[in-house]
């Protein structure tokens, strides 16, 4: 996940070049929870910020990938590095998200961002998440820097998504394991539950949610043909996972942040596995009970 | 509805040539309700035959065309003439139709088909249904004709579904200008209800599949801007009508027909607005109590 194609650093790059000659909105980070309310009533969403993990166009450009986004009519995206390196200026961060906010797009998170050991790696993901005015980084950091992150979320007031990524993952395969590690550190570090890879640990994705909803900060929504061995990202809707279930347990915790689609099939041209998946998730909202 | 766009009769034109090179298999017309039964109990589908009307695509070639309709999981069509000329030979027909057979998905209908009232036109509309093994021909015909048509369903065996195009059509507004119509005629000629122009003329769409349901062979699914005034064409989920409603009552009367998305918006590049119409549906259908 943490590949920088060539093609999308060159875009990015390009883009970089000309950011500087338009507006770059202010820099200032929101405080962690100034987020928009979800709208309520008749909101066919249902309260929820669905929204796109961009590693999805990981392989697309930044300007690509706004547009697909918008064509799919959703608001929210988490941003990766691919189109946002983590090594760049303040400018540049400031430009990128302020070209997704002129599309409509807010960005509530970013990340995957892995995480060594070193403090100037760390220091520099918060300062690139405070650079763009993101208030959650998703990440996979060390247990070793638990201790570290706990002083960082109170200098940067930016909160951790700690995210799971299955049996093969030897730190945090499952998002229990990371419930258990962040107990005795700052609320601020929480987690980004994925569904898939959460199934995949044999662990009930919507009860993972519900025992950790008071440190859920984000969430990887998506489908997997199956839930063990040999487990291939589907369109959501026409694989193993009870998506109702997650959904309707998000909506019971009243979860305020982002449900980001993460579709890991046609990375070079996901859009029509991305409309079917968001349009599946908006029918199952639609239609549930209350 | 019935313009041939040049570029896919050049398509249809060069598959045609080489459609001699390949067997064509059996061209015996499938009688009136030989479709296979839509399958119950786990079905995510709850049963219906949902599908696409490939005017959605007709402004692409058929080998594209059975391409965006594999790739969004559907395994049945509507074919439109920008598919299949009906100035096609009997084996061009049986070309076609093979094509679709042999990436999994059934023909359950053709049209639009608009009709005079020449008997030489309204039989080879006949033939071609024939030609190509198709039960039913979603039509526009003229009110005079309907003494003719009651004489070749019989002959033919072969279902016509009058299709409604709203308040601008000066001879079939609503479905229920077609109910009222056909009364006097062979069962085999019914409807085929287009929600959105059902919703422009005032009438409840789900109300017209519950009055019509009996003589209801084949659907078009769209959903629209606003039911009044300058109505456009959107993403299904995304407008006035009440997509849920018409399901449920396509599930509550067991309707065995074509469920037929028509997807008029983004015509030269329609598969993102696709996939999110047949997610949404996909996504209401797994959510539907019962």
């Amino acid at each position: 996940m943490n590949s920088l194609p060539e093609v999308s650093r060159r875009g990015f790059l390009q883009f970089g070049a000309a950011a500087a000659a338009f507006s770059t909105g202010g820099g200032l980070v929101a405080p962690a929870g100034a987020e928009e309310p979800g709208a309520g009533g008749t909101d066919t969403w249902r309260g929820l910020k669905v929204g796109i993990a961009t590693y999805t166009f990981s392989k697309l450009s930044l300007d690509v990938t706004i547009q697909d986004v918008r064509r799919v009519g959703v608001k929210y995206v988490s941003i990766k590095e691919s189109h946002l390196p983590l090594k760049s200026t303040a400018e540049e961060r400031k430009a990128v998200v302020q070209k997704f906010r002129d599309a409509g797009i807010t960005p509530l998170s970013c990340g995957v961002v892995s995480m060594s050991d070193s403090e100037t790696e760390i220091r520099n993901a918060f300062e690139y998440a405070r650079d763009a005015a993101i208030p959650t980084i998703v990440c996979k950091p060390t247990r070793q820097s638990l201790s570290l992150l706990d002083k960082l979320v109170q200098e940067f007031d930016i909160r951790l998504a700690i995210h799971n990524h299955g049996p093969e993952d030897k730190v945090w395969p499952s998002p229990l394991d990371v419930w258990d590690a962040i107990q005795p550190f700052d609320k601020r570090i929480g987690l980004c539950i994925d569904v898939g890879h959460t199934a995949r640990c044999g662990v009930d994705p919507a009860e993972s949610i519900r025992k950790c909803g008071s440190r859920l900060y984000d969430l990887h929504l998506k489908d997997i043909s199956k839930k063990e061995g040999k487990s291939l990202p589907v369109e959501v809707g026409r694989g193993v996972l009870d998506v109702r279930k997650v959904l309707e347990t998000l909506i019971a915790i009243k979860y305020p942040y982002h449900v980001g689609l993460e579709y890991e099939k046609d990375m070079t041209d996901p859009l029509p596995g991305v409309a079917e998946s968001i349009g599946y998730v908006h029918g199952v909202l639609a239609t549930l009970p209350g």
